[in-house]
Parts: structure tokens; sequence; C-alpha cells
């Protein structure tokens, strides 16, 4: 093996240890960066099949510059201090969701926590992909008492792979993570735990804003416990604030009074602070819709269509029933481009509309 | 104006009331199939532009088969009345969102309660399509004394646009919609008001699944002041339930015991039963990932691709920073058919993965 060049990424191997999705996706994107990559899993098979879609090497390595700790929550710690004695000349990162009891009880300054904020409904290492954390943050959480390079290099490591860093200390993280995440989750399983008992004919009504609230209660629940486990006490208080906004909700829709609207106002405000394409600058996105029937090479004309009219899609959504192609395409675009897409489309023979 | 055809939707001219976004659709999707449509509002102005976009004629009518009422729901038993009156040959329907108090109070054997579920996000005649009801459940709400001749023309002029028809009574339609349109979207509220005082750097950690959960937060709150405002009940009695289910689950979160366990199990249960692309079957369909880059005609030619590999697309989501069309494509097809595309979009060069 030849010496890492000087702007190399990592200044020799990484070892990752926990091969499931996120361990297998860090190993995957360093190897397509020609960075050495050995791993290391309790699990025979979860290590065989890492390795066989060329993540790195199971065989052990002496001296890693970088250790990325991809284990199960719960054994965080106890892996990470494990790592720090074995490879005393290592960088230690891992990437679990809650950051608070782990910066806590390790302050080696060798040890940067991290968090990727990136994820599949898949799990294992069948799922993982080096293109994981293409644009998505990556939340770095350093302590007084971390070493700046030590820092620096999971910085590198983290924008290598695609990441976005945002530096944060743990406090901050894991009560950003409650509110834009783990409560989000506990609120989408909560409203999904609602059907369990409805009429199926009640349910034939469900429409799009319902599986988007949703969609993310259908995701894996071992994960969730152990996260919502690990970040108790600031999902505890979110939940807290949450149920007097819903007391206050409760009684404002049974007195038929103004403060239904104050609540619906309020949400309108938080979504207008989101970041993103849904988000930060909503009034300069538009919508056209398109009709399009179950035609093969419908959606491939449409979009060909689109890329001549000079316009680019910022997001798009399918209404139609499972299994038909028939129905409607909403694509977003920026609101200066709705109409000159709009008119586009219209000329070249598609039912479009805004 | 020739007689109309035998089997004509409609045996005779429709009257739209209520020139909104619902009124000037269904006009739209009318005059498409060749049904002479009139219109009225009280507002000159969304008279005159839902004329202009084609939807009918402003002149009165004398003898309408069908009058539609879509005016806002606190006009809606007023309107109704008054069309019955005027109009004492016509079926009469509405389109407003809560049944109960409207089938209630109006007994009359010509009146059928409908509520077609679409909506957009902006309002208004200039919004309006005749494509919106493509696909879209319509439910339809006869009371016992309502006529069946009755009954049957307003189903066929929803299936006639375009709409999938589901007959219900009024209280167990209220009951529905309470649960799977007006609490989600409370719910929704809420949970975008926990972002309004949060620091702006905790925002910057916000993903997908944040968005997808407080989405429809975003729509018009005036219309939603008034329709949980005339479903209070059904509401109120669901936000009840929601309620006790957030204080057990506090409760469980600060004990640290299996109650979130069951939460999170009750909330997947939910999601398999919720019919429709996200919910029936949900082991059916598969993801394919594409990595994609700001190249122009990018998505075009993946479509194109897909197209070419007999694949068809029943979903798909774009992830990417607003503005920047670098990220990556989920492209959601029947499960049987993901390796097959996985292994096609390789083969043509794409960086896809499952």
């Amino acid at each position: 093996m030849s010496a890492p060049l000087p702007d190399a990424v990592v200044p020799g191997p990484v070892l990752v240890i926990g091969c499931g999705l996120i361990g297998t996706s860090v190993a995957l994107a360093l190897r397509d960066l020609d960075v050495p990559v050995h791993l290391r899993d309790a699990s025979a098979s979860h290590l065989e099949i890492a390795a066989s879609v060329g993540a790195g090497s199971p065989d052990p390595v002496e001296s890693p510059a970088l250790v990325v700790v991809a284990v199960p929550p719960a054994a965080v710690v106890e892996t990470v201090r494990s790592a720090l004695a074995e490879f005393p000349q290592a960088v230690v990162t891992d990437v679990a969701s809650v950051k608070g009891s782990i910066c806590a009880e390790v302050t080696d300054p060798r040890f940067v926590g991290g968090h990727p904020m990136a994820g599949k409904e898949r799990s294992g290492p069948m799922a993982a992909s080096g293109l994981l954390f293409e644009g998505r943050a990556w939340a770095v959480v350093p302590t007084e008492g971390t070493d700046p390079d030590a820092v620096a290099l999971v910085e590198r490591v983290a924008t290598s792979v695609g990441a976005v860093v945002r530096r944060m200390d743990a406090a901050s993280h894991d009560r950003a993570v409650a509110l834009v995440s783990h409560v989000p989750h506990l609120v989408s399983s909560l409203t999904a735990g609602l059907l369990t008992e409805a009429p199926t004919d009640d349910l034939a009504l469900a429409g799009q804003g319902l599986r988007d609230v949703i969609r993310i209660a259908g995701s894996d629940r071992g994960l969730w416990v152990d996260i919502i486990g690990s970040n108790a006490g600031q999902v505890g208080d979110i939940l807290d604030d949450l149920a007097a906004r819903l007391d206050d909700l409760r009684a404002a829709v049974r007195a038929g009074d103004g403060s239904v609207a104050e609540h619906l106002d309020r949400g309108r405000d938080g979504v207008s602070r989101v970041p993103g394409k849904h988000g930060e600058q909503p009034t300069a996105l538009g919508v056209v819709f398109v009709s399009i029937d179950d035609t093969p090479g419908e959606l491939s004309r449409l979009f060909s269509d689109i890329g001549a009219a000079g316009v680019n899609i910022e997001d798009m959504r399918i209404d139609h029933e499972l299994g038909r192609l028939v129905g409607v395409v909403e694509v977003v675009v920026q609101a200066a481009a709705a109409d000159v897409l709009h008119t586009a489309l219209i000329e070249r023979g598609w039912a479009a509309f805004r």
C-alpha cells in the first residue's frame, strides 16, 4: 500500500466498527475515495456482507488513523472507550443519534461525537450506499477538551463523503434532534396509532395529507426505542410543551373560539422557519400540475419536455392509485419559472394546470 | 343548444354557485364533458375570472338539472335551501367538508350531500382545474329521504369528472374526515408550532421526516378554521383520545419503559391500514435511489432510461438543497421490479443503489 498523499482525506487506514446501514455506508463512501478501510462487527454475517459489497477488509488493522464507531446506541460508550484504549494514536468518532451521555462519559481529547442525519427505511449492510450522506447534515459535536485536529479530521471525512457539517455542542444537538426528529416521529406514530381501530371505510377517504403526516411512523421500531430512550429528557420536555398546547387546542375546538386560528397560524410560522425546499423560501416556489395516463414512457416524455423548456425541477410528487400510473404529477419549480413551464407544456400538448 | 343525449352526464344545464377552487374546478370538468354550465358568485370578480377561464356562463339559467353549491361552509345551508326553492325541478348538491349539520338541516329529497376529497395549497378560481378530481375520493352522503335518482345523478357527475365515489352516511363521513384529515391537520400545525421559538441552528438539522409531518400545516388557514369549527364534536373526541395517548407516551418516555415501543408498534399498525401507495401493500413496493447532479436534462435522461428498462414508476421523491439539483432521487416501483431497475440503471452508468 502506498503512503497517503498529504491531501488525503485521512492520514492512514480507517476502522469502521459496526457494519449496519450507517457504518457500511461510511465505509463504502471512504472506499470510493480510495481510503483503506477495515471492518469489525460482532456479527460474522454482517461483517461478511459488508466486506462482500466492497466496504473494506475484515482483517485486523494495526494502527488506524480514524475509528468510526457505528454500533447500536446502547453499546456506543463502551465501544468508543475500548477503541481509544486499543488504538492510542487514533481519532475516534461515533454516529449515534443522541450525544449528551456519550460526550459526558467520554472526555478523551481524541474522541469527537458525530451524527450524520441520514437514514433509510431499510437497515443493515445490504441497504448501505456510499451515496447515503450526499447533501445531508452531519452534526459534529466536540467538547471543550477535544483536540482541534481530531475535530478537523472528522469534519474533513464528513465533508468528503458529501455531507454538510453542522458543529454544535451536545446539549444543543440533543435538543435540536428532539425537536426536529424525535418528537415529530412520536407525533407521527401517535397519529397513525389513532387509525388502528377505525372502520376500513373511514380510511378510504385518506389523502396525501394524512400519508405525509404518518409516513415516518412506518419505519423500523427497534432503533427508535433506543433513540427515544437515550434522549428521554429533551423529548419529555418537548412532549410536555406539546401536551399543554394540545390541551389548549382541545378547549378551543370545544369552545369554537379564536384560539384554533392562533394554533393554525403558529403552525404556518413554524413551517416557514424550516430551511430547505418546503420551508425557507415558500413563496419562491411554484407548482405546475400535469395529468398523465398509463402509456409507457409518459413520464420520460414529460421530463424530456420539461428539460427542453429549460426549467429545473425542485421537487415533484406523483398522486395516483397504487399500481396504476394515471393521475397527476406535481412539478415544483422556482416560482418565476412556473408560468414558462406551464405554457411550454400546454404547447407540447400536455394537460397541465397551475 | 341541442337537446342532451340520453346518456349525457346531466340531463340539462348545471348551475355552480360559488366560484372558488372547487366550484370552478367542477365547472371546468363538466365543460370538458360538454355539459352546459352556468355560474353564480356573490363576488363579481370571482364570477368574471371563472367565466374567463372557460368554466361556464355568468348568465342566469332558467331550469338547471343540477345545482352544485360550492360556497364557504358557513353559507352552505342557506344557499342550498335557496337553490331548492328557486329551482323546484333541480337536484342540489354541495361540496362542504363536513356533512352532519347540513344533512340534518336540509331534508329535501332533491338534496344530496357531497364532498370531493380534493384541494390545493392555492385557492380561488385562478387555481381551478378540470383535472382536480382525477383519482380522488368523492364522498356522497344521502339521507334516508333522499331520492335515489338524485343520488345516482350526483354519483354519475362525480365519476364523470374522474373521482371515485364513496357513499356513506353523514355521521360516518364526519368521523372519518375528523380522523383522516382534520385531526392530522391539527397535529401537523401543533408540531410545526413547536418550531416557532427554536434557535435557527437547531432547525438546520431538519430532514425530510419533519418536512413531511408539517407540510399540511403550511396551507390556507381561513378554510381550516371553518372546517374544524363545523366538525368540532368529532374532532374534539379524537383530540381527547390523542391527548390520553400522549399522556401515556409522556409517562412512558420519562419512565423509560416498554410502552414507548407499544406506541411505535401501534403507529406502524395504523400506517399499514391506510390504503394507497404508501399503505395498502407496503411490502409490495421497492425503492431505487439514484444520485444525480445538476447537469441540465439529467432527470429527463433518467426517466428515459427508466422507461427503456420497462419499469413503471409508482412514486418518486427528490431530496436536494433548494435551488441546486444535486442529490438523490428515490424512485418507488413494484418490489418485483426494483432489482431489474437497479441493474438496468447501473448498466446505463447511473450511480444507483437500493
